[in-house]
């Protein structure tokens, strides 16, 4: 694997090696690399999470990492990503991290460029590392994927988590819905309400109302949202014995969920945070030992 | 000690073993941690000596540092600092070093939070590992607190500095008067002139006067200001032989204090500096050694 | 060398003896520094491959590099960039690499300053670290100076490049020409028609159009100088047959340069960006070696 673009690329085979490599690494592994190799992380839009997890996963695996302040650099004089990336291609780098607003901005990187580009996110694209702990934590949890039914609930249309999730899950033979405000669905199929879906799911993933990308306030309040959509006490209390609840986070606190179930029993989402930094050490090993 | 966050939790104990082991590490002793720390500093407000001091001594003690950019993190998109904290813990970080702008920001995070926090300056509260590297530095140059006369002056009530050191200070036996335009002392009982003052203090301490908390030009200009309650140089040369400046820095020149006595010979300005790496060495080993 | 300044500060024989170690550098020799020194990057202004180039150069001969914000520091209270520096300085650095928009920013650091002053960019003055890798460029090219054309190209006046390098080239018995509108051309003899020049150039060094510095719009658009002055594909087929391009970049892509020439087989221009990470640790050993 040289670079890790979007979960349309990765084979069932693909994602299981990665899962089964996070797992090693939770009990223990030492990484497997002959060399320091150089990263950076190009985190054009903000992120605590994603660039923070990967910071730690590149120090965990053995990597040396070049600090890049997106905000600072040469973008700023209108320099293009490609001689961007180039120019961190010379000075030595193996591998970079790229979160960026623009839909596939990797297609002007394929042509002319060595280094290893990991997608950290992609406008309203893909976000495949976050698409892997969100795998990884359901299938610690279940240990399986076939046959799960799963809800993915929020914006849909603007989230790369649904997109890559969607993907992923689906092929792994998961049964997948999606429950959102008829004006969101866009060319997905989604349910417009709860009934039905919180009994039969087994995972609950709920996704974050992107301020940044949408207008919430169009179209209904915050508290509006919570009653319509959102995952209050008493939706809850009917989901099933076993089933979990997921959110990629940062949360809204009482708009996608009551703020007092982010940290309650069956809640995974502190625990995905967790899974992320396994999933990003097998992500970088795996993409580092091939160069 | 699981976190540092006010001189108020801190005995004369405490703070003096802090200090006996600032003076070791200042003499070439080695850090005893038993493996290797991971830690961030979380700055949401403009700091130099702070937090380069903090990234500093993590390295001498042996911590991995992992970056972040508060000013481009999740907190952007209205995520609470609990959330974020949070998120560092399950990322795998022991300890992280704060500073905010609101007083007290940290009671939010004891209850659920595990790593520890070292506070390096909440709004107009708190700044111990300032406090700390200031007794340091007092300490150093008497051997002794008890019975000293040190005079604060400056922007008393919006100083976390003021507030620290005074707590510490008075009970370590230190006799502390402090220094004031009347408009500014709020709580404190203050000296509303330097008749007397400069005369029998052991120690100056000269406060910031914060431009970006207070609008020093209501009441008068800088000018003014230095004129009736800077250090000016008349007034350095009516100091004792043995007395010391202090100011917390960063300074502003010829309004606290006139910029040639700076770097004068009693001056212990950039002395605090370098006292503050091996203080935050101490506080850095004291906490993470019992994790 | 206690700091590096200034091209117009080096002899010849200093710059072949920088230039030599980088050459070895490149050739896998091991950096020969007796511990761990510790530096910063102080960068006032935005920067991808001057401040990328030091950190990775830094890392590359053994430093501690401590992360400085310049965008969220102390001097955005107002402190001075003495009073910033001299705080590292007591906080234990050994060197900084600064960049600044003042003209010779460094001179208020020479008296009372005793770290090492790496000059990455000085308003527009000099860019030595730039400089020295162009030369380096150059000679890896020719194996030597002597009787060598080079043309610098563009935004003469407002370069820090074009005054490093027209210093050292010449010293070196290298022939420059200058190009340029008429209006900008400044104190320099300069032509403003490639007639001739191009034929007998053995480098063309293109400038970057500084937008930030300079209004290029104000006397033409992007199209016009990219006609007039740019190098377009009919100029570069006039070139000698083993006359290369360089550019210190960012590029602008069809101002300076057709974009299609920037990777063109005869254009060093992300050679030069490889080539500025051994120059830069030749810099880095040669001062700290000497601490």
């Amino acid at each position: 694997m040289k670079h890790l673009l979007s979960m349309e690329h990765l084979t069932n085979d693909d994602v299981m090696t990665i899962l089964n490599r996070a797992s090693e690494f939770e009990q223990g592994a030492t990484p497997q690399l002959d060399r320091t190799y150089t990263v950076a992380n190009l985190f054009f839009e903000p992120s605590t999470r994603t660039k923070t997890s990967f910071e730690m996963a590149e120090r965990k695996v053995g990597c040396t990492v070049i600090p890049f302040d997106a905000d600072f650099s040469s973008t700023l004089k209108g320099e293009s990503l490609y001689d961007t990336v180039k120019t961190l291609e010379m000075i030595g780098l193996d591998a970079v991290v790229i979160r960026e607003k623009h839909d596939e901005y990797y297609n002007e990187l394929l042509e002319g460029i060595n280094l290893s580009i990991i997608n950290g996110g992609d406008g309203t694209g893909q976000h495949p590392s976050q698409s892997l702990l969100d795998l990884y934590t359901i299938y610690k949890e279940f240990g399986k994927f076939e046959g799960l039914n799963v809800t993915i609930a929020g914006d849909i249309t603007h989230s790369r988590v649904a997109k890559s999730n969607a993907i992923a899950l689906q092929r792994l033979g998961v049964n997948v819905n999606f429950l959102c405000p008829p004006e969101w669905a866009g060319d997905f199929e989604a349910h417009h309400s709860w009934n039905g879906l919180i009994e039969e799911s087994d995972v609950i993933m709920l996704l974050r109302i992107q301020h940044e990308r949408h207008r919430v306030n169009a179209n209904f309040t915050k508290e509006e949202y919570h009653k319509e959509y959102g995952l209050t006490f008493e939706r809850e209390s009917k989901m099933k014995d076993h089933a979990i609840i997921m959110h990629p986070a940062p949360v809204n606190r009482d708009v996608e969920i009551a703020s007092e179930l982010v940290e309650c029993e069956r809640s995974r989402i502190f625990e995905q945070v967790r899974n992320g930094v396994f999933i990003r050490m097998a992500i970088l090993e795996t993409i580092l030992k091939e160069r």
